[in-house]
């Protein structure tokens, strides 16, 4: 039993924005109890300066690709994949994932985050470093279509589902992930859909980032991406969707009907020079837009506190309104909406009783948090990842004073360092 | 003497992009000497790990403003200034803003900026801080013209010249400052002209910050705020311009043609819904674009490297063009380009032999900065604030392993939230 003690709680409940000054009990990987509490508890922690809120959820990521971190910018995104980026990934072997995997669990975790939405290669090392590390993640194989290779990638992927799907104490979910609209066939992203439905799971895709991306598909499929899935049927299937940059009114209309999950990915869509997500329009629709980092290779960490300040502010900018998208939006799109993206708002995504005991504190007792006229403006603009104190998940400290639990960090950066040499290197 | 051994360095001197692993002597106020040193120095510190670069330049400031940290958030521009800021900051008084300063100064140091470009009220308590605190500041009193003070004013700001420009070692510096177009008559802004050109000081300016400002001046006056600027001949003196959000091709023209100063404001421009500077056009003509973070109270901190990634992203995005603005050209504005805003290139903005020793470093040797492909990149896209280990002003060192070694922090935000307590009841 963990007793955090007088603290100021950010429950994202739908009911109260701000709690002042309760205690929070935790029992086993659970919430027990919020509100005056007098149980004696095995640890106490003092939340005197502290903000509570809920672990982070980073909607969309490709955690393995700090490997590549700083390897490649300021370059747009398609020549950026082609001539930069796949050509080392096709290098990359399992033990580079693992490290790479476990340096940016290592970086969530100092950065708040405790639960991920990933889409890469060699999943099962990422799913070994989840577990290993404490955190929680919903893996996908990226899978971008080679024919020839249809039969054997479907087998992996129901292989990878069954061998790693609700490990880890069910830390550890499964979806299916055909890249993008660009990248699959009708015929085979209608394969992947098939197999997510027989696991009874759901779809991770990158969905109309680009210009190009739209642009192209107006004029081979006369629909728009969004519209040309739609169409076939995906989202029929719980679906989650990476980007969703060039949305006419009527793809935010079907996003809307069929409940697919969109996320904003402020840095990589401006890094990569994709554009502005149109999430003003997305959440008047009441669209629960998730939130994420994208991978490090455009962005160049996967801190959720600069998206969350980049979603409050990017906007208004954009729509030439002040009041476009709220701090307290911001929050949303990196707590509750994220878990509903995942489909585990049952059990995270807010400061319920009985909901998992997935929670951070921020050390709120700064310069830059000073004065703390509001706790909500505070948090989505003046935070950094590096406030975060202490991290739990599943009732358990991964963090505490900023110092990592479960993973011995020196050693996850030699093996990182040592890798990538070899990886820049290798034939 | 200050010996840092093995240290990769950012020099920004207009030659080497980086120089790796070299030695750097500081000796009293001024960098001694770069390269391979055995001479022996009283102090010596160990630059594996670390980065070296210029004291960051915040040229766009106004740092009391964080006692107003949000206070007033998610509101348009001049709804904000009017019915939140305004009426508040009427009540302040000069106690308020020394310990504002204070806190401010503290929160500069803990994130790597070493000089800043102020503009507010009660300007010699802001000098007071900047004295105790070690830091360099060119300070203003922003004028908003009220005909009948317009006497007093002149005599007030002169006199402040008088007092406290080049006091603390040279580390203060005084200039004039008309609020904006918009808040001054012709006249008035050349009186203050004529007394910063009467001091051989320089100007300190908002210009066409919003739509609205360059609307109500082209229906006001059928020019834009720069042209207008210009026709009155305040762009003969050294004039800094904050924001530029609103600029016709013939206004950038201007800028270069007179060596105005323009800042990139990005968080503030995103924040109160103002729009996009024309960044990459400025640059595209040599002009040496600064960087600030205006008032916490549009930000809501003042912490440089979040401006400096911003600077660096935001274009791409606005472009379309992912080359638009560079890492490289985003630290620039930051250093050296802040440097010769504030008419001090000559002593600082850069690391060379003879120039002032304000210099920061920060670790890299955590997991966001691994692996270290690229450290320009590293600097621009992954660092935080808070990876400033060690701030050096004038020889002096004002952080070290991120303590803070002229500031009582405690004892600044205890009072901090005293003021604020007392200013929001007051009458």
């Amino acid at each position: 039993m963990i007793l955090i003690k007088d603290i100021t709680v950010l429950p994202f409940d739908g009911k109260d924005k701000v709690i002042a000054k309760t205690d929070v009990l935790i029992k086993g990987d659970r919430i027990e109890k919020i509100g005056k509490i007098d149980e004696k508890a095995d640890r106490l922690i003092d939340g005197n300066g502290k903000v509570l809120m809920p672990g982070i959820v980073n909607a969309h990521t490709h955690i393995a690709m700090s490997l590549l971190r700083n390897y490649a910018d300021d370059m747009p995104l398609h020549e950026w994949l082609n001539d930069a980026i796949w050509p080392i990934e096709g290098k990359m072997n399992a033990e580079d994932i693992y490290w790479g995997s476990m340096l940016t669990i290592a970086e969530m975790i100092l950065s708040g985050t405790t639960t991920f939405l990933d889409m890469y290669d060699f999943m099962e090392e990422t799913a070994k470093a989840v577990d290993q590390a404490g955190v929680r993640g919903v893996l996908t194989y990226g899978s971008i279509e080679r024919p020839e290779r249809t039969e054997k990638n479907i087998e992996k992927y129901r292989n990878f589902f069954k061998e790693c799907d609700g490990m880890a104490d069910g830390r550890v979910r499964v979806m299916i992930a055909p890249h993008a609209p660009y990248t699959c066939s009708d015929s085979y992203i209608l394969r992947l859909k098939d197999l997510a439905d027989e696991l009874r799971t759901g779809i991770n895709i990158h969905v109309s980032e680009t210009q190009k991306e739209f642009d192209d598909s107006m004029t081979e499929y006369g629909k728009t991406p969004v519209q040309r899935l739609k169409d076939i049927g995906l989202f029929d299937t719980h679906t989650v969707a990476a980007h969703c940059v060039y949305l006419t009114d009527e793809d935010i209309d079907i996003i809307k009907e069929k409940n697919v999950y969109p996320v904003n990915n402020p840095t990589s869509n401006l890094k990569l020079a994709s554009g502005f997500a149109p999430i003003k329009k997305m959440l008047a629709k009441g669209i629960p837009v998730a939130l994420g980092t994208d991978g490090s290779s455009s962005n160049n960490n996967v801190n959720m506190f600069e998206e969350i300040h980049l979603a409050a502010i990017l906007n208004k900018a954009v729509d030439k309104d002040a009041t476009s998208v709220s701090a307290y939006e911001a929050l949303k799109m990196a707590t509750i909406n994220g878990a509903k993206a995942l489909g585990l708002d049952k059990e995270i995504g807010s400061i319920e009783v009985g909901k998992k005991a997935d929670l951070i504190l921020i050390d709120v007792d700064k310069p830059h948090f000073t004065p703390l006229n509001n706790v909500v403006s505070a948090i989505a603009y003046s935070a950094q990842g590096s406030d975060v104190d202490t991290v739990i998940v599943d009732g358990k400290l991964l963090m505490e004073n900023r110092e990592l639990k479960t993973i011995d960090i020196e050693d996850v950066m030699k093996n990182t360092n040592r890798i990538v040499e070899d990886l820049i290197s290798r034939k």
